[in-house]
């Protein structure tokens, strides 16, 4: 079969290699029917060093079950699914404390010889732990939205509820990239009445208004803060919702949360501290978020999907066949594509 | 009046100062009936740069009303009552959150004209907002623990609160100062089960153990967050309770949480940064606390207290007149005493 490989920063390449297949009684095998691109994608398609040997990537897909393993009961060849961008058993602890991510026999798309989701198919380990089934025809209009479900929309989530948002919290979202969006929408949904979107790219920032932001600031650092200490009678936002990892937005997110308030980052750190000294300290300031436990969220959030009251699909703007993937990359790493789907 | 000045590192000194008196008509005047010595109060002790002018020091203290101003109402001359490490007016949004050390009209202790508690007498600004009176005679045999309502048992308490500690969590407590001592008193009121002492100073640690904690551990860094591990199968507690504030602690802190944990600090920071990089973020790891609004839980703590269910006050094990007070800062240095009271 045909999947992506990355070999270093710039260079992605489709190749063959070999067909997905079940290998223990708890895999299923899924034909991928779309896949995408994530912006931590581009962080290795920025900065790996080269390599002789590729490696598998992409950890997003909506795809048909193909086969099941043995011991994989609730699904069958046929059924329409989503995979979360970690695979899980759905049974130990953490799973059942809505942790997936840190299952204690699941793990990451594209190592250790799972396959990677940018590809034409997928062996999905504890296939019944992390697959959820999308009750929908596989062509529905919806496709884009539910594909979002496997990681940009639960992660802009995971965002805003760690944070606290709700209808008596004011929010910054950070960052305009695919995740601040669905953190603005995920905001709104949990009832924030005040949401500033930081941003400076006009067609993002459009949608950032149509997902549920009141206000939208352009400026950086020191400006941008001021900016949102303006808009918050001087003090702040209660939630700030990190979605860029980079150091000048976590250090912004410390100038505009409130005395009391929670920084929530979703973000991939590329940075090594945080700036948490006496003044955070004094100001009593939370700082919590992390990598998105998707497959907790995925039932809590797909009626909003299916009943089209929420249309996170919206962050993507273009399509690319799988062998046009470099493409894709090429487009949203130069910031001319906001988010890609990859048809195999 | 006499009070304490602190002049440089390891230069604590009692002069005259000018009598508290009433200024603002929201001032009351109290005379000081026990104070302490604050860990915090160490910081300066072990490292001011000399002074040619003293600074007033102490922000812990119970007291009786000697006069109030005419806009305070609720108290009144006679009145035994407890102050909290910092002032505040009780109505502003921020204290109607619990989130009193923001207040918009609030301050600390011994700066900007306002008294500091190791003195004959203060003038307590926003009194109204910043007093609890306590119902009992001041020469009750809970004087010492209700002395505690000030501010080591408040934030013990901030700290297990704002960890989240409950029944179903399991808690280490880093440091077997006073801090540490009322944190493991605080998760005990709250439920938790198994709380592991991280502490190598005996008479401490067995006052840990009589406030609750259920495993001692003197070793210090990795093989203290080994010793950790090893107590909760490999994983580390669900929250942990940073009780020291120097770098060593809050490492060894995010050394023993566990997955979706929460590491809440209430030591003053010693440190800049926090080391929340890739690794925390993948683990889901929260950092929270900061300095205790010790005046928004005195109501809650204060029952417990009352009616001897909970004796914070056995943290004091020594005491010294207003003019041995440099005696006590010299004792808690050098770790001869845990936490001294002064009594004027």
């Amino acid at each position: 079969m045909r999947a992506t490989l990355i070999y270093g920063a710039g260079d992605v390449r489709v190749e063959e290699v070999p067909d997905a297949a079940l290998r223990e009684p708890t895999d299923a095998l899924v034909r991928v029917l779309r896949a995408c691109i994530c912006g931590s994608d581009l962080w290795p398609y920025g900065s790996m060093e080269p390599a002789e040997q590729g490696a598998r990537i992409g950890h997003e897909f909506v795809g048909i079950i193909e086969d099941v393993g043995a011991e994989v009961s609730g699904f069958k060849r046929g059924d329409f699914v989503v995979a979360p961008f970690v695979w899980s058993d759905g049974t130990c602890d953490f799973c059942s404390e809505g942790l997936p991510t840190s299952c204690r026999h699941g793990g990451l798309w594209g190592r250790d010889g799972v396959d990677g989701g940018q590809g034409e198919a997928v062996r999905v380990p504890q296939a019944q732990g992390t697959l959820v089934t999308l009750p929908v025809g596989e062509d529905d209009a919806l496709l884009p939205s539910l594909l979002t479900l496997s990681d940009v929309f639960p992660t802009g989530h995971h965002c805003a509820a760690t944070a606290g948002v709700s209808s008596r919290t004011s929010v910054t979202v950070i960052g305009d990239g695919a995740v601040g969006l669905c953190a603005v929408l995920a905001a709104k949904r949990l009832g924030a009445e005040q949401i500033i979107l930081t941003g400076r790219h006009e067609q993002r920032t459009d949608l950032g208004r149509e997902f549920g932001a009141t206000d939208v600031i352009p400026e950086r650092g020191e400006e941008g803060i001021e900016r949102v200490r303006a808009l918050t009678g001087g003090d702040g936002t209660h939630t700030v919702l990190e979605c860029v990892g980079l150091e000048p937005a976590i250090e912004t997110a410390f100038g505009v949360v409130r005395d009391g308030g929670v920084v929530s980052r979703v973000g991939a750190p590329q940075y090594a501290d945080v700036p948490m000294d006496f003044g955070p300290f004094m100001r009593n300031i939370t700082l919590t978020g992390g990598v998105a436990p998707a497959r907790a969220y995925i039932e809590e959030l797909m009626p909003d999907v299916l009943d089209g009251a929420l249309q996170p699909g919206k962050v993507f703007d273009r399509v690319v066949g799988l062998e046009d993937v470099s493409d894709g990359y090429r487009a949203m790493a130069g910031r001319e594509a906001l988010k890609v789907i990859v048809e195999p």
